[in-house]
């Protein structure tokens, strides 16, 4: 099992039984999400923005939005990148022992923003085909403007650990006689029926939800 | 309309149109979602950290966990809160104007770490009620000991912004005649049925899934 060395600061603290370092479960996690939050400081204040990203071996690429609060002449920035995937809420016979199932990854380290053109384009189709694995190919060519006018980070994942709640309340062991329902609601995200644009052009064949493979486990 | 002012660090700068600042809008958004993303620093370095959370008029109350790592002797900490809620995939004829749909709230400020037993022990009944509205009231009540235990960030809501986008892809003029599949792959967050844990006393009612309010538009 490869794993993760935890650090001082990646090393799981609290409930630390709920740690995990193997890089298999992170990658599994994080092919999942497809939302990241991204942390990053600006004169002392933390920010938290939202974005999407992919994933390529052990670096993982960042939709452009976060730069835009800070100086794109940088060549780079400290961040904390962040996915969490919800799998159920916890319900316990005390309040105190309420929870969630979920499974959270967390990457330190100095992300860069990419510059190198052919680069930023191999790691958009990453980003791309992460939602929709191929639609990267089946779309119009991004043009070189696109390209420039676009940012993307890319952290290598070093520093890194996730954490991971499953199961059932763990309750007060003189709770566990009181007359309250106690146990798990579970939770997903699901895709609808595909809303076809207004002014796509006629005999398109439909979009087909079982590309989206991240949620086959659901169907 | 109230609305929160802008300031110079919430004042939505790409793609302003998305800035959303109505106190109703923002409230709504963190009324629906569950989980929030909690951005500090420590020694320079961001942190991200999901948590859960409840809201009471202008503040929200944060679950405890993002504390575990900064002083607790501390009376507060700057922080940024995030929640945010994907509504869709937005699929584009170019790779270049794919997007999400989404819904998100940021807020800035200086959380306070609760202190007073008697306003945290309010504190989680937010939280707890914020998951199933009554379940506060239903279970084992909460001893001094656990609330000693738990800590629980207060912030006000005053520097907050919000972003959401909604609809169908906006491509480039020239690009609308390709024969590419394009629109709106809608998702939503769904409860399944609940699995009630092994050791619950005999003649429980069934809990009812009406109670989580915030998914009865998917029904």
């Amino acid at each position: 099992m490869e794993t993760y060395q935890p650090t001082e600061r990646t090393q799981v603290r609290r409930l630390p039984k709920r740690g995990v370092y193997d890089k298999q479960q992170v990658h599994a996690i994080l092919d999942e999400g497809f939302l990241c939050h991204v942390g990053f400081v600006v004169d002392g204040q933390p920010f938290v923005i939202p974005t999407g990203y992919g994933r390529e071996g052990e670096r993982v690429f960042i939709h452009g939005s976060p730069a835009s609060r800070v100086l794109r002449s940088r060549d780079g920035i400290d961040i904390c990148f962040t996915v969490t995937l919800v799998d159920g809420f916890v319900l316990a016979r005390s309040a105190f022992h309420h929870s969630m199932n979920y499974r959270s990854v967390m990457a330190l380290g100095h992300a860069r923003f990419i510059s190198d053109l052919q680069e930023k384009s191999g790691a958009l189709r990453v980003i791309t085909n992460h939602i929709v694995p191929g639609r990267w190919e089946e779309t119009r060519p991004t043009t070189e403007k696109e390209l420039k006018s676009t940012s993307v980070l890319a952290l290598d994942l070093e520093e890194v650990s996730a954490k991971v709640r499953t199961g059932g309340p763990i309750d007060d062991e003189e709770d566990y006689a009181l007359p309250i329902w106690a146990g798990v609601v579970p939770l997903r995200t699901v895709p609808s029926i595909p809303i076809r644009d207004d002014r796509a052009v006629d005999g398109l064949r439909p979009f087909d939800l079982d590309r989206l493979g991240r949620f086959s486990r659901d169907a």
